[in-house]
């Protein structure tokens, strides 16, 4: 009788440990995958887009394999105001460009940019800014543009927030990427913005590797050096131009599978959601609204703001989202925090 | 005392039989990965290469991130002679092409294509390939295209096995494939070859995604069809020919790392395998001879046999692997079986 009772101490004793761990575990299992997102349409959508895919039992299940989720990234994971990161990175490397080949010092736009004088600058035409690009982003092997690059990013800060452009990433997109990978999805960059430029730091901030990071690309030119070693130079002579258009063209060439969600913030990502909304089966659309002057930008066609040359979002743009069904996130009250750190 | 001795016995049983479980996972985990190749330099270089990068303690310890491995398809995954395997695709293709647009069928090269007369077909220059090519390859939608490709890959046959091209792999290179993969290397085929060609069976047949295909691309073209649902066109424009130094550029453009093993059979793949061997630490560099008349094909430096314009394996060549360090695998001595169905 001792023994049973022992025993049948034992075994309730084990149960309350079992019950113990579940409760434990229980909790961290249905924890929160979005924990920086509040309650919503927005929210909701991409859980369930989740769970439609990986439940084998639902009728929109995606084998692993085709799981490909395709993200912008000027805009959509990390801010894009008041310039383009990159753009800023080429402005701060003229004065290097120019030291290199001083003839460029009387020559525009070079002038205008060695001169400092914002409103100047702010009156660049485009191609003044292609010149500029083409100076700052060719002409080196990569591994000197490598170097240049991440040294560039470890050391410049944002004009607003005076923190590593790093750091301006937005949260609440940082938790779709790991929640997506966490479910079996790969997750890619596919960015207007050059593609050698975010390999540089895509693998430490977003987990990205650089294989997974489509982007605006030039060609490169095999040769060797004076030591014999062979090595690749950066030429001004472009391959891709990963906008518009040419996001499905530059999905196509790199991945070469349809994505099954793609998420971006402006019309140059118009052709990469319609082409991943054209599949079969499900599929996920997301446009990132910057509606929140406060705690970011504020501009696009939800409050009526006027529009920006920089991460143009128009109201037709935003009429054809609602028209297929895409999902539009509000900054302002989709999002419970924008930036890590705040 | 009884109880000791039961006690006792369920150790002892519980030991044997964590012996038991040691003994039958051992020859498991000590299984030759490489079954089909014979004991020689190769073998032995293949599997310390893999030793040395996937130990911790290696000095040439690669992280997981960083492995990468690429292949060369014709020649080096599959039989290429006595012509490449999508050449015979794009012939068998002319017929449809003429259908569709009847006025080739006067027209060079499409004529003697038409005629059937092997001879002269034999005798059609690169130029006139690269027009089959253009009209074979562009001006269809991706989707019909991959359509077509999965369609005649299932079902045309090599001239000399009668089987299906897919069928004429390589066994030893399917090995290293899955050896390699089993080690946290991501394979890669880094091909002259069709991107889009080879993406069609890539998966099914060497176990390697689409994704991680790289290969001879042309631009595609964005358009919306009668449906208004959007769609690709194949257009004849070279985006990025991976021959030759286009191979460490497409590497560059597609990946963004530099391997740590490279694999090929001709010149067309020399600057892969010394960009791959330019890195610092492990690096693997190897190049398949054809000199098995028997059971395969012979040609090119090593019995002084004439070389082959399909898959050129120079005395440049072989020399250059010499004096770099990089294996030549003699598919004669160092292959005990070639094909799967031996």
């Amino acid at each position: 009788m001792k023994w049973r009772r022992v025993l049948r101490k034992v075994v309730v004793l084990y149960l309350m440990g079992t019950c113990a761990t579940l409760t434990l575990t229980g909790p961290a299992l249905a924890q929160d995958p979005l924990p920086s997102w509040n309650e919503g349409p927005a929210k909701q959508a991409i859980v369930e887009f989740v769970r439609a895919t990986t439940d084998k039992a639902s009728q929109k299940y995606v084998p692993p394999e085709e799981r490909i989720a395709t993200f912008d990234q000027d805009g959509t994971l990390w801010v894009s105001h008041p310039m383009y990161t990159q753009v800023m990175f080429c402005l701060d490397r003229v004065p290097a460009v120019v030291k290199a080949k001083p003839e460029l010092a009387k020559v525009e736009p070079f002038k205008t940019v060695l001169s400092g004088n914002q409103e100047a600058m702010a009156k660049l035409s485009m191609k003044d800014l292609e010149k500029i690009l083409a100076a700052t982003l060719t002409g080196m092997s990569v591994e000197e543009f490598y170097a240049e690059a991440k040294k560039w990013i470890e050391t410049a800060r944002d004009p607003r927030w005076k923190r590593p452009y790093t750091e301006l990433t937005y949260l609440p997109m940082l938790e779709v990427l790991k929640y997506l990978r966490a479910n079996g999805f790969k997750t890619y960059i596919v960015t207007g913005g050059g593609q050698d430029f975010v390999r540089v730091y895509s693998e430490r901030v977003y987990g990205i590797p650089p294989e997974q990071v489509v982007g605006t690309a030039g060609g490169t030119k095999y040769g060797y050096g004076k030591d014999g070693k062979p090595f690749l130079t950066k030429e001004p002579k472009l391959l891709l131009n990963d906008n518009n258009a040419g996001k499905p063209e530059g999905i196509h060439l790199m991945i070469g599978r349809r994505p099954h969600a793609a998420f971006g913030n402006s019309t140059g990502d118009r052709q990469m959601l319609e082409y991943t909304g054209a599949g079969p089966g499900a599929r996920l659309m997301m446009l990132v609204l910057h509606d929140d002057a406060k705690r970011e930008y504020a501009y696009g066609p939800a409050e009526g703001l006027p529009d920006t040359k920089v991460g143009t979002f128009t109201r037709a743009l935003y009429d054809e989202a609602k028209k297929d069904g895409w999902f539009v996130i509000s900054m302002k009250k989709d999002w419970k925090k924008i930036f890590a750190w705040e």
